[in-house]
């Protein structure tokens, strides 16, 4: 079958129309019919080519809701109609102990949705392993639903794997990401504290959850905020004062980096080891997070917040989010 | 009552007799005649003063083994005569989380046994706070267990905190601290690799317990050992080339720091995300990985490997240490 996608035939070049053929249906695969993709700041990224190596035509997307049009002769988990999601990962060797174990991003053979020349999600369909399609809960509506497919999972993964309720969590930066880390942890019983350059920022942090607000260019606010939180998430993708964020953390505390960041670390081993802290990146997560993580958004009522255009306006919807001008989630509808 | 003692005057001085008044005997102190004092590289960095601030005359020694003389009224868990350790904490609050938690070494009140104008065990005898005095196993020779009351403690807390059996473990640094590390690893159940940049020490690193010798100056052998370890214990205090050591790592592996290190921390954020790996600070243990510790090298026969000399010969002794002339650990005598 014929799949007409949007696909980037350069580094930075506008998106235009591409139609290539989805080839056969494995017995694991699926055929999803497009309605919803995502726009994530690491496709902007993958098109710019920051990292190196694209592989063009490259056609990106990798928050993609949908409805189920084929299944190959295994797929006994989903049916033809039924609403599903795909994230950032497609495909892994679903045996390995980090499979086995449901960290399936971290496989040796894991197949990353819009990389080595795998097809995303701006595109009328899609053909992916039915393995790496996740069921998306009834009362989440799907054009909320998509930017919970990476962004999501990416914040939920490491509040779920550091942190408990009571804790006291820092979010540096809010935006795609930092907006629904501070509901997640607000929701998981966390005291949120938002951490961002911009004053303009604090009332909505606080609308999604945030209990306190520190500008980090304040050097007193910044100062009156040492050792007040047992976590960090840094989700912003510029270089970091690392003195400065570690001296936040309280005994034990953990900072956390998300995304596909390209910072650099930098500080001397003793703000480690004086006060037992920790770093740890955060690679999202696996098949069991992606299916608790959109669980819990819809008990607890998790929004990402919106944009929505028609996919036929993809390049200037890119161009927001290339610009930084979506608050927060860009989302493309079919 | 009197206390002879050794304490340097300046920094990097020849010790020199000293007496002081231990002065009084609050209801939770004791005073412990000495029988043994390791002397931990950390004593030679606070006589050196390589961190600054060291407080003159300074009475080093952290590593005290002895019998209780006399004890306050509130200890009621040791008894006169009784065999006891001391490590390199004296005090905390034992109220706070920390405390509370088995994490006194994180307290914020912590009084460390060399810091602060304290009075450490290169002396007759040592008054302290009964709570953090140790009774030292049966089958433990003093010689031997004084060692394990900081190089131990260092070496087997983070083990204990972040490791499993059957989980495959690197220790950097054959020396005070790794020839400790090696054993309690490989009788926790792990599978351990020496990492060391001299290969005169891959016999003696087996013969303590490790599966696995990697010379890190060969950049053959690094790259067959890519990817190989879940855990890297850094027990050294030079510079270490970050990318390489992090190319070890398993998927979710972590990177532990322990001692006073003077490292810096360089390295792209990209290498912790994309495999999910961790740094961690190590910040030795409190008291109930004290105990645990003590008990383990008892029942698993954990054993130190010590030069004695006797405490007269102590500024020679330093200075073996100093100049990295012992295999492994230093411990003087009465």
């Amino acid at each position: 079958m014929k799949i007409h996608s949007y696909a980037a035939n350069s580094a930075k070049a506008e998106l235009e129309p591409f139609t290539y053929d989805a080839g056969e249906l494995k017995p694991d695969d699926i055929i999803i019919d497009i309605t919803h993709c995502g726009i994530c700041y690491s496709d902007v990224a993958f098109i710019d080519d920051h990292f190196g190596g694209t592989p063009f035509p490259l056609v990106a997307g990798h928050e993609v809701v949908g409805t189920v049009r084929a299944m190959g002769v295994n797929v006994d988990h989903l049916s033809i109609g039924q609403r599903v999601g795909v994230g950032p990962q497609c495909g892994s060797c679903l045996n390995c102990e980090y499979c086995a174990g449901g960290k399936e991003i971290l496989c040796g053979e894991k197949q990353i949705t819009i990389g080595g020349g795998n097809r995303g999600g701006f595109a009328d369909a899609m053909k992916v392993d039915g393995n790496f399609a996740f069921p998306i809960p009834e009362k989440l509506e799907s054009a909320n639903a998509a930017p919970l497919l990476c962004a999501g999972l990416t914040t939920y993964s490491p509040l779920a794997l550091h942190c408990k309720p009571g804790m006291r969590i820092g979010v540096i930066g809010i935006g795609g990401l930092g907006h629904l880390a501070i509901q997640f942890a607000n929701k998981m019983g966390m005291e949120v504290t938002a951490l961002s350059t911009s004053n303009s920022k604090e009332e909505e942090a606080r609308a999604l959850g945030a209990h306190h607000f520190v500008n980090t260019n304040d050097a007193s606010a910044m100062a009156n905020a040492a050792s007040s939180v047992d976590f960090i998430l840094s989700t912003v993708y510029v270089e970091l004062d690392w003195p400065s964020y570690m001296s936040l953390l309280r005994p034990d505390g953990r900072f956390c980096i998300v995304g596909a960041s390209m910072n650099t670390i930098n500080m001397p081993a003793a703000l480690l080891t004086l006060s037992q802290h920790h770093i740890s990146g955060g690679a999202a997560g696996g098949r069991a997070d992606m299916l608790k993580m959109l669980k819990f958004a819809e008990t607890h009522e998790i929004k990402a917040q919106t944009e929505v255009m028609p996919m036929s306006q993809i390049s200037e919807a890119i161009d927001k989010v290339r610009n930084n001008k979506v608050r927060y989630r860009m989302v493309l509808e079919a």
